[in-house]
């Protein structure tokens, strides 16, 4: 931290879903970023660490609205933040939102893929993909930030350096798996500890909501109506963390040493994105801003493989976010976040 | 049971192994295998039931060899099986592997893929190869079945419809997730509790032992030499389970309904491979024979999903071997074993 | 089976509850009880193994009432079933009921302990407590038995000997640990996987239910007047299974070796209940009616501390229920039930 | 951190144990201690990350001993750490000890317990019993600290205000529940997953080597002579936490107000004990240096229960050594310590 930094008062939207609370323990000690309002509808009035004790020491009250913040970090569900981002921005507020109410550049597939009719579409076209590596360029201009979904985020670092660089034919499968706090902190039957513990399956059958927001990336990297995307996506018993896996059939005479070639370039003088040389466990992640990418191109059947590992909440959620405002700000890019994984 | 039918005197060799663990707890109230031998090098002597206490009453002690049994379950890693399964054939026993042991056709892949040369080939194509709903016909007659692995087991029970009607181009992917005690009881850091929990990894990259076996089988239901297998298997947090997401182009000119209607013929009337209408889960397959099998075609990307669920252990492993065993002898097929899950 | 048993017919009444979906297992391949009626009030029409897959091959559905069973196994809340067990003695069937609904002797421990006044507290004194090692005597003439709780099971089991021989002063301290399964299917925030997995926490101070159940059944063996019953409920991040570890001191001169024979003595003979020589895991339970039980003797303190453990489902619920129920018509008391548990 | 602040060079010594690098994670970003060396006999040479690469962007490598650091955290096995320490104070350097070497006063406890003579037995009385709530104003000056076990952590923040203010009689029952990581990296086969996950067991009868340490200190706070104290531990399927349920009779005349008016005024101002309002989960410290206690006055047995709920590997050790470290250099206490837990 330069010692004449100010102190840039901040707010969480929504501190009581777990994206929200991980910007809670993430921004507690951002020696940049003031975190002084947090907003809870439901909790307003009650001490932060009265709700989440594991918030140990934090001095906060939930709030009703943000009203003094300069950066908002908006951890709402996606319908709720399509209308309350338009206004935040109207009171010259950056926003870095961490929902899907952005992410998406063409309006027309919100009906589709989330049931509604975009309110304020007319911000999609300015809203900057956050996903950190990628956007930099962008972000010091932003005011307003879409973080990529934890899938999107896990497939992107996976497979965007083979596709930019068209070693890979446009036609891809991630096979996903997450932990159960990527489905947030709302009560189904299938969030329940008997339910879910020692059990694996896959859903989404039929059109997940993460594949739009794949496929729009992916179709920036590649000949768009060339590609041919299968995303499955799976919950197997943990709480935290995305492995993705995913496939694709390498271009003619693309070799395995051109491949890592691109991989190292791609990823060389990374903080977060780590190059990995052997294939990457979830756990080396755990509560980090981590994200492993391991390419492996399989010689026999000419296929790559790339499995990337990242916390759903952290790299895929708030801290990436927070990556982002870092961006945004011209802070050190890593200010705040931590670079080791909670191990074992 | 028929009331007439006589005992048939029945041992599990090296009964320490959770294969060998889980034959013992199924075949504890088998109506007619008679469990009266239970082999184990270091125990020998001591009550099956002292060392482990899950089998309750179990009145059995271990021993060192087999003696008196007419069938036998070998549960020893693949390679003293080699050794150990021709001697009993030689005294007239039949024999039921749970090993790798005689489950390849080509000698030649022993060397290449477990490492050594194969001390009783010719007795590889004498073996069976025995999933029991493909291999009906030849198990009445077999002296030696050698059960598949538990990978193959899911990858072969959700592919094979597909690959033996022409469904499918045979350019496959199985992205297969298992819980831990997959890898048996040996001790590596990557099974101790501390580093397996809260993690999931892929594993096996440049040739898992399972791979020519998948490849062997499906081999044999479309052209071997154009089939592109790519399998890999991964670790989650559980003990029991596996869930198999398989991976497929479409055959030209194949509707969905074809699809639908020739899994639906293709397990029609079987007892433990059930056709699922919805995503399975392995938590339906706990402790039981069950296998899962759920067909889903992506019609955008022509694209053929497949997952299958099941236990390692039970329809992966000891009740597989079980249900052979029950086909060699003519008896029911499910004779023993359980048709339901432990739930939750 | 004697060859000319009849079947009986038999119901379970909420097949949808963690225990009545149990009891549907269970009961799948009883010998004597046919399972010809499970009700659910929502599902009714339905098959019960497409809404509970893990139930394979049952061919039944869900019905909304019992109209034909001769004896009727209960798994609704205790509420519900204070009002629809006395219907059903009235139609001439006999119940086994899992709740709490006819547990308590004393009618005035209902509105202190469940918040109501007992509709049917005239039944309190006929139904036996079917703890069913105790109750065996009292058990074929049962037209009720109110099955314990899966706490009661676990601590009576681990103290009754001590406490019925005088071993011990009635200074009691009940220190259990259950799994997630043990607090029903309904969903609350603390039964989501993300906020169970990776926890542990103790619960149900100032008073859980099972406290006055405890408290009744000890205070059969020791004097209530000077019953000093301490119980400490915790959850532990598994499905199932409860450890119990029960503190007591020594009464004046007694020694080890009496406390070890009374043991010895008072589980000879057990089917299901075992005395262990290890220090018990619960994973020796789990799908089994087995308990194991543990009791040491800490010579410097002079305490007598007593671990038991069992599969809170099965002989804490649905298994116990079944064995009361073959004592009731004098089969085997192990009919149906397994003696081995599924590991690992 | 002030402005001036040198930086203090620090090693770790057996940075691979799950002690060792949990303070690698901890002592990355300390201001004030600059981790620049790290020991691994069987690693030395490779880099920190390469070995754990959960350590993300750690610019280290192992190396096969201590050269030029000033203060040195020693988290070998208790052995060993009793030959390297004296070593390491000839030359001047001070040692945070996370073993038992140094923790017991009593030199003839260690052959009873520990299995061998102490060989630097005149460093046991300067030793400083590193809990660093109690051994504030000995620690500036301490050469030598040794940090308490995991268990002895949560006992002793648990019981010592009732202990010290006399509210309790000296009879103590400590009934701790502990995630594998508290029994380290080394492999036993009750540590693979397959046979810890979905199992809780007691173990340690006849004597768990934190006995003598609990013993110890609580015998510093009451007659050690009436002391009585039994100690359970137990595992829980969960990689890290120990949840402590510690049981005392109230002394004559003590109120229920007086108990928590005592503990108000023990953990008044403190950063990382915190007195908890409802009973505490060992989720809320994940990761952190948080310890929570509560204390619960069970009116009609007369009995004091107190919860208490820690982090192993942070404040049961690797946090707690380093929360000792600040206050032996006059640093504020929470320096580089995380206050907020990993939460889900």
């Amino acid at each position: 931290m330069r010692q004449s930094q100010r102190r840039i008062p901040a707010a969480v939207v929504n501190g009581t879903g777990y994206g929200g609370v991980e910007l809670l323990r993430l921004l507690a000690h951002h020696p940049v970023f003031d975190l002084i309002e947090v907003t809870a509808r439901s909790e307003a009035g009650k001490a932060v660490n009265s709700v989440f004790p594991s918030l140990g020491t934090m001095n906060l009250a939930f709030t009703a609205t943000v009203e003094r913040s300069e950066v908002v970090f908006v951890a709402l569900p996606d319908q709720p933040a399509t209308e309350l981002v338009p206004e935040l921005l109207a009171n010259a507020r950056r926003v870095v939102d961490l929902s899907a109410a952005f992410r998406l550049h063409d309006p027309s597939l919100y009906p589709r893929w989330y049931g509604y009719e975009h309110p304020a579409a007319a911000l999609l076209e300015e809203a900057v993909y956050g996903l950190a590596e990628w956007a930099r360029p962008r972000l010091p201009a932003a005011r307003l930030v879409a973080c990529p979904g934890c899938y999107p985020t896990a497939a992107l670092l996976a497979l965007a350096p083979a596709l930019s660089a068209g070693l890979v034919l446009p036609d891809i499968i991630v096979d996903a798996k997450s932990g159960l706090s990527g489905a947030g902190r709302k009560l189904t039957i299938g969030m329940h500890y008997s339910e879910a513990n020692e059990d694996t399956s896959a859903y989404g059958f039929g059109g997940h909501r993460h594949w739009p927001e794949i496929h729009q990336e992916l179709g920036a990297l590649a000949p768009a109506e060339l590609l041919r995307l299968t995303f499955t996506p799976h919950l197997v018993p943990m709480t935290r963390g995305i492995l993705a896996t995913c496939y694709a059939t390498l271009a003619p005479d693309v070799s395995a040493e051109t491949v890592y070639e691109v991989y190292r370039q791609s990823y060389d003088g990374e903080l977060f994105v780590r190059l990995s040389t052997l294939p990457p466990h979830t756990k080396w992640t755990l509560g980090s801003n981590l994200c492993f990418v391991y390419p492996v191109v399989e010689t026999e059947s000419r296929r790559l493989i790339v499995v990337s590992a990242l916390d759903n909440l952290v790299k895929g959620a708030a801290g990436q976010a927070i990556q982002c405002a870092n961006l945004m700000y011209g802070l050190p890019e890593h200010q705040g976040l931590p670079c080791e994984g909670v191990y074992p």
